[in-house]
This record gives structure tokens, sequence and C-alpha cells, in this order.
């Protein structure tokens, strides 16, 4: 055996990142999903690392299961003071490894009877020391303990299946956690509070009650309820309405919670450069400190307006077609391609405006700006914002005119309030909208009820999936798999 | 005003880092430290981000003062709830902002009551969704809330100055916070479990037994208690040399602490990168995902036998001392200079070994390896390890000589078990164990005893700087401006 071991890899079951595979385990959920399970258990007990892998003042790490208290009394040195918290508590101690009679750390435990905390299990969160080599060994008594890594959102997980949340708050949980703007994260917040979760149990009871004028005509003879009522197309197109307006708002939802890309393109010396820093004045220093933030030197994520802005200064292009080539130039052209809005600076004290070949002039993504503006009085035949990086004038109108191009990419969701931000419940809702679309076109073209009832049930399933109520190993495995580890 | 921000700074004060200037505040210490003492305070409440800055599961916003849950209840959705905790008790709930109504994010607070936390102030812990977005909006509603942002260290100076721990115990704190190694991890705890500061105690009541019997002979004539009993030479020497044991264990604090760099030098094709790969095994690739671990693709953070060592792997050197130019070159010669450990690594199948002539062959950091064992049998005239990184021969042989040409290093500190990682604790028994040899010698020199006395309250008076009870403010200052933010 080799001795040297790397020193400070986070162990692979506590990367605090959001990827990796993980295996679907339920229990609870209704039986029909259990059959189709192989491999759920949620009868063990399982441990994360909650914070991010780094040296710090505190660090927490997590358990949750039916054993959860009595396996934290193994590797505590105070296991009767863990074992006499009530419904929620604080206790101060040590862990230990009892074999070695190591002290590992001194630590905080909050403790948390069955159907006290987020899983809805018992649970034990431990507060220590965050020193990296700390936080390993603790992750490694938890294993030694009995405790099994938790897979990505596992813990929301088991929440789910005690029924503490249903799939849209367990999915806004994760949408809270990757918040890239403060409208995003009050938004998540919201669907957290169930505001989601109550409107689309609203939709469902608009559903139900067509559904069961309908399935009562079905019942009965005509002659014995007096009369067809008939399928009621107005509530159905109406619903459809409210329900594909819910689904418009992730466009929104997009905007708010992934942002959008800001390209600076044009000619050198145009002043793209300069323009960049001003727009993010001295704080572009601060930026540039965090990890992660600045994936190039001219990459920075902003926020204009509320909304988050990845901004991108280019390499200058040439100002002919023919001499597009070379590393730089193929990296801003992909940039350009990929870009919400390309901001196009030029040199506005140059008197012959160049035509940019390589941008359409009719590409709805484009905001022009003439920069130096100082330096002469706007020409008459010269469209587009007339700015002076220099003097600093016109650049909030530059600003505004991002803002405002970006919101008019965003569709009309009609007095829909509320906001989503995952493509499964946009896609839940619109096939929601589509089924009862189709009922109503059915019906006026003489399909039979029991068929045209059919799809109202296809509507109440696709809004079932959506809740959770109904659901699939997939979807779970889908939703879940994309959460944090220890989330 | 500019809209535009930047979106993933982490807020000034909450940089989770270990750096930036500091002003101490101090009260409750000693009236002769505060008469010094130009702008301390302890009579505000203070906040920090606790956990490290990045996107996870969960984070931790913690505060403290003496109207640190009053303020708390300003900011929560149940202050009836966060009042009515005891000693130290969980509560679930919202953060506020109650200007704008506007709900934060869903929090569980830990309330700790004067007297039972870590500062021994009143102090809430805000565990919170891990969103960048969630904690700077966190971190601002604690400074509107009128909150002030903690300085490095600022929460363990307020345990010190509340006399929750002693000045060994708070250096422990970040000692621990910043292990390198397990052994490191161990001996920290072991301090901040109070073992140097018991240690230190017993220290000072020999220096005050040593004191008494001489401060008798000096109130009293001396025929009136029967003769001049003199000074104990004896056992002021053996508390010297006990002293300078323990301030020798800084070495191994040192060694386990900080740790060594081992450098692998030597010329071209000798096989030094392959040797790299090897002692890191298929390891290193998870070594190279973190952040902050690999400086640079040549470098890795790894563990020899329990010693956190940093791994080089340099740019070959050209066999002839004339040559070395080049930026990669001076950069090998640089990290040599710095190295504790040099691998030499000569390829071995070489007939004709070359003199390196950049090294000096007596240099006692030195090991030289032959690699390509595996090509033919070793000369008997060659010295130094013979090994084969190709079929893995010998690789063991190496890491033992590293591991035991560091630990040779370290000079021995008698039967003292305790071992000190600061280089103020290890200059503080020396400073103690001087005086007492200085005392010492005056006494055989004939010096009075009033004279060698003084010597003696030198000793005191450094060992009780080592616990903080007598201290000034440079100390203060340069203790804990060395912290994380948030401990």
């Amino acid at each position: 055996m080799n001795p040297v071991r790397p020193m400070d890899e986070a162990p692979q079951w506590s990367n605090g990142g959001c990827n990796g595979s993980w295996k679907v385990y339920a229990h609870g959920v209704s039986s029909d999903i259990l059959a189709m399970m192989e491999n759920y258990r949620t009868d063990d007990d399982i441990f994360a690392l909650a914070t991010p892998w780094g040296e710090s003042a505190l660090a927490v790490v997590r358990t949750s299961g039916p054993r959860a208290v009595e396996k934290s009394c193994l590797m505590f040195s105070r296991p009767g003071a863990l074992r006499a918290v009530g419904t929620a508590g604080l206790v101060h101690g040590f862990l230990m490894d009892r074999l070695t009679g190591e002290k590992v750390d001194e630590v905080m435990a909050s403790v948390y009877r069955e159907g006290h905390g987020y899983t809805g299990e018992e649970a034990v969160e431990f507060s220590c020391h965050g020193s990296l080599d700390g936080i390993k060994r603790i992750l490694r008594l938890c294993a030694d303990t009995g405790f099994r890594p938790a897979s990505p959102g596992e813990f929301t997980f088991r929440a789910f299946i005690h029924g503490r949340m249903d799939l849209t708050k367990a999915e806004a949980v994760q949408e809270l956690v990757s918040a890239r703007s403060s409208r995003a994260r009050v938004m998540a917040l919201d669907r957290l509070g169930g505001a989601l979760f109550s409107r689309i149990e609203q939709f469902k009871q608009q559903v139900l009650t067509i559904l069961s004028g309908i399935e009562v005509q079905l019942d009965y003879a005509e002659d014995e309820i007096g009369g067809d009522t008939g399928f009621p197309v107005g509530e159905s197109i109406a619903t459809a309405t409210a329900l594909e307006n819910l689904a418009a708002s992730w466009h929104a939802g997009q905007l708010y919670g992934s942002g959008a890309r800001v390209v600076l393109a044009g000619a050198t010396n145009a002043g793209k450069s300069s323009l960049f820093n001003l727009l993010l004045k001295d704080e572009r220093a601060i930026v540039s400190d965090i990890h992660g933030t600045t994936r190039d030197y001219l990459e920075v994520e902003a926020e204009i307006d509320g909304i988050p802005v990845r901004l991108y200064d280019t390499a200058g292009l040439r100002e002919s077609a023919d001499t597009i080539e070379g590393e730089g130039m193929r990296r801003t052209m992909h940039l350009m391609e990929q870009a919400d809005i390309i901001v196009l600076v030029k040199d506005g004290s140059v008197e012959k405006q160049s035509q940019e070949e390589y941008i359409h002039e009719d590409d709805n993504r484009l905001i022009v700006v003439h920069n130096k503006s100082d330096l002469r009085s706007k020409p008459l035949e010269l469209s587009g914002l007339w700015i002076s990086v220099k003097k600093g004038e016109g650049i909030s109108a530059l600003v505004e005119a991002i803002a405002l191009r970006l919101r008019s990419r965003v569709p009309e969701n009609g007095d829909e309030a509320l906001v989503i931000e995952s493509n499964r419940q946009r896609d839940g809702l619109y096939a929601a909208a589509q089924a009862l679309r189709r009922a109503a076109a059915m019906d006026a073209s003489g399909v039979p009820l029991d068929i045209v009832a059919a799809e109202l049930h296809a509507a109440l399933r696709s809004l079932g999936e959506l809740t959770g109520e109904v659901t699939s190993e997939d979807v779970l495995e889908r939703i879940f798999s994309g959460f944090c580890v220890g989330k």
C-alpha cells in the first residue's frame, strides 16, 4: 500500500456539488410506484456535508433516518443528553471515535425528533469546526457508525416521501439554492411556501368540476336528469388559457433564474473594454476575486435591473468579414451566436461608419451604440444610441435599453402572478392545457362524451404529476438527481 | 446611479477568508489593557457568514452581542418563539424584511442565552438555504437591522474577553480550523481542551514556588529564618529545560501543522512526472478537482505518513549549470531553494551518471533516486535509492526515506507529550526558560537575590502572556487578525 494520500480531496460522498448519477430510493409513495422501483429504501440512515467544501469557521454535517438519533449517540460524547432532547434542541459535546477513544471534534448537535425536522424523520445536524481534515474525519466517522452517504437531493426526497412537501415545493428548494437573482429567489420562496401547489390544486378542482358534470351525464340516461347539459366548452377553454398563462411564466422564470448573455462586440478601439469596465465600475475587482464568477477575464456575472446577466467583453472584430479568422475572432463569433443581446459598439467619432458585415443589422438581439459622443455632435442620419464612455454619458439609457430588450423577449402571461422556473412544470401545465383544448375540440366534432372524458382524466393526471401525487420513478430520479448533495 | 451590479461578489464583510486588517475591540480584559486600547468595544452586536462562500445545501449566518436575540427578533417571523427559547434552543421561521414585508429565507434559528454560547454573549445562528443571492440578502438584512459586520476572529475574541477561553485555547480554535493533517487537528483539539493551559499553569506554580522561597529570604534577615537556603538552582534549571522541551515541540507542530515542501527535480526524461503520478496514484484526478488544492498543475497537496506535504513536479533541469535560464528553469530553482526535501530523480539506465552542478551533493535536504531499475541491475558504485517507476519498485522505500528525513529535522522535545504550533507560544516559552537560566547564572555569579527575583518575575510575565492573563493590544491584534471571519 502506498502511504501517500492526497490531502485535500473532498470525500466522494460529500462533493457539495450538484452532479453525479443517482439511484432512487423511495418509501411511502403510492404503492404502484413502489412496485416499479427496484432499489428504493428509506429505512436506513443517511449523512452528508451540507455546507460547501472549504476551510471556514463552521461546517454542518447532517444526518437523517429512522435511527439517526440512536446512531448519533454512538459517536457522541453525551449520548444521554442527545436522547433527552425534546422535539428540537441543541446539545454541546464531542464527536468521538469510540473504538480508538479519539476526540474527533467539538460540536453543537441540533436534534430533531420524528415529524419535526426537514425530512420528517429523526435527524441530527452537527455544527463543527470548518477544518478540511476535521470534516473528512467526521464524514468517515459517520460512515463507520453505519450512516450511508446521501445521494444528491436525498434529504429533500425523504421530505417528499414523508409528505413534508409536494413535488413543486421540493423543486422550489433547489431553485431557491441556485437562485441567481433576488427576484428568482423570491419567486422560489413563493413556490416553496406552497403558492404553486395551491394554484395547481385549484386547476384540479376546475377540471374535476367539469369532469363530474360529464360523468353524471354518462351515468344516467338523458331523460333521467332532464336534458343533456353538454360539455362546458367555455370553462374548459378558460382553464386551458389560465394553464397556458402559468406555463408562459416559465420565460420570466428563466430570465430571472438563469439569466441572459449580453455580449459587447465591435471593432477594436471602439471602446468596448472601457464600456465593460464602466458598466461594472470599480466593482470589477471584487467580482474577479471570487472563484467561479469570472470564467475568463472577459466574462463577468452581473445584474441589470434585477436580471442576472453574464456580460462578455470580446476580442475586437476586424471590419471585413473576409478576415474573420484566428482563435479570438472565432470565440467572439461563437459568443455572438449564443448571445441574448449583442451590444455593437462603434466609434462615433469616425465620419464614415463602416458596415459590420458579420452582423445582420436586422438581428433583433442587436443594440447599436456609437461611442465617443464627446468628440462631436450626433449626425442626423445616425441611428442607435449615442454615448460617451469617457464622460459617462448615455450609459443609463443603454442599460435601460438592454433591460427593455431582455424583458420584451418574455411573452405575456396574462394576469398570472405566479412564476415557474422548471421545464417539467411548464411541460406538465401545457400538457394539461392541451388535453382540455382537445376535449373541447372533440366535443365540437361530436365525439362521444366518454371519449372526451378521457382527455379530462389525462389533464388531471398531468396536474397530479406536477405535485407528485401521481408520479414515476423516472420523474423522481430526474428531479432529485439535479439537487446538491446534502439538500 | 448605475443599476448594473456584479452579482456573485461575496460581501466584503463575509469573505470567509483569513485576511484583511483588523481593529481590536476589547472589553472586560484587565483595566491596564483597556486603557491602552483606543477603539475597543464589545457592547455592540456583530454578525458574519460562518460557512464558506459558495452555493450549497446550507449556510450559517451567526450573530453575537448583548442584544443579539432582541435584534434578531426584529428580522424574524416568530419573535415570540425566539424570545421564549431557554438557554439553548432551535426555532423554525422566516427571516423577514419588516420594512418591505419581504420574506427573505426560511431558516432554523439556534438561540443561545448569555453565558451559554461560544462567545458567552447572547447569540443567534441562522441556518439558511445556501443560495448566493440569499446569503447576500441575509447579510444585508443583518446590517440593516443594526448588527455590525464582525472582524476576523471577533467571535473568538469575545469568547476570550468574556472568560470563555484563555489565549492558548483561542489560538487552538484557529489552529484547529486550519489543521492540514489529522495529527495537527488532534493536537489542536488537545490544546483547545485546555492541555496547554494546564501545563502553563503548572509551570507558573513551579516558578511561584521558587519565587516565594526567595522572597521569604528577602523579607527576613538570615538569622531569623535559620540560615540562607539560597537560590534553588536545580529546580530553576529543571523548569527551564521542561519549558524548552515544550517550546521545541513547535518543530513537530509546524511539521504536522504547516507541512513540508517536497520537490521532484532532475533532468528531463528521468521519470519525474511518472513518479509524481505514481506517488499520487489515480487520486491525482480527485485532488485537482478541488479549487485551492492545486495551485498549479504541477503542485499537489498530499499526506506522507501523517505529514502534510506539498509535492511539486518541476520542469526538467538541463544538465549543465551554464544553461540555467528560462522561466521554467528559474521557477524550478526557486522551488528547490524553498524545498524541505529535494528528490533528485536520475535516469538509472544511463551508464555515465552526469553531475548535477546546480545541486550540492551534500545538501542535507537531498534524496537521490535512480529510476528505471527495470532496465539494468544496480551498479555497485551507485549511491542513492534504486527504483522503477514503471514497475512500482522501490517506491515505498522512497516514501519512507522522505518521511524519515522530514522527521529527522524535528528536534527531540524530551518526554513532552504536548505539541505547540504557534510562534508566539514558542517565543514565550523560550523567554520564560531564558529568564530562569539567567536567574540561575546570576545566582552563581553572586548577584543579590532581589535582582535574581526580578528574572523570576519576568518568567512569570512571559507565562502570563501566553494565556492572556497579562497581555497587550498588539498581541491580541496579532492573534485574532489571523483568524477567519465568522470564527
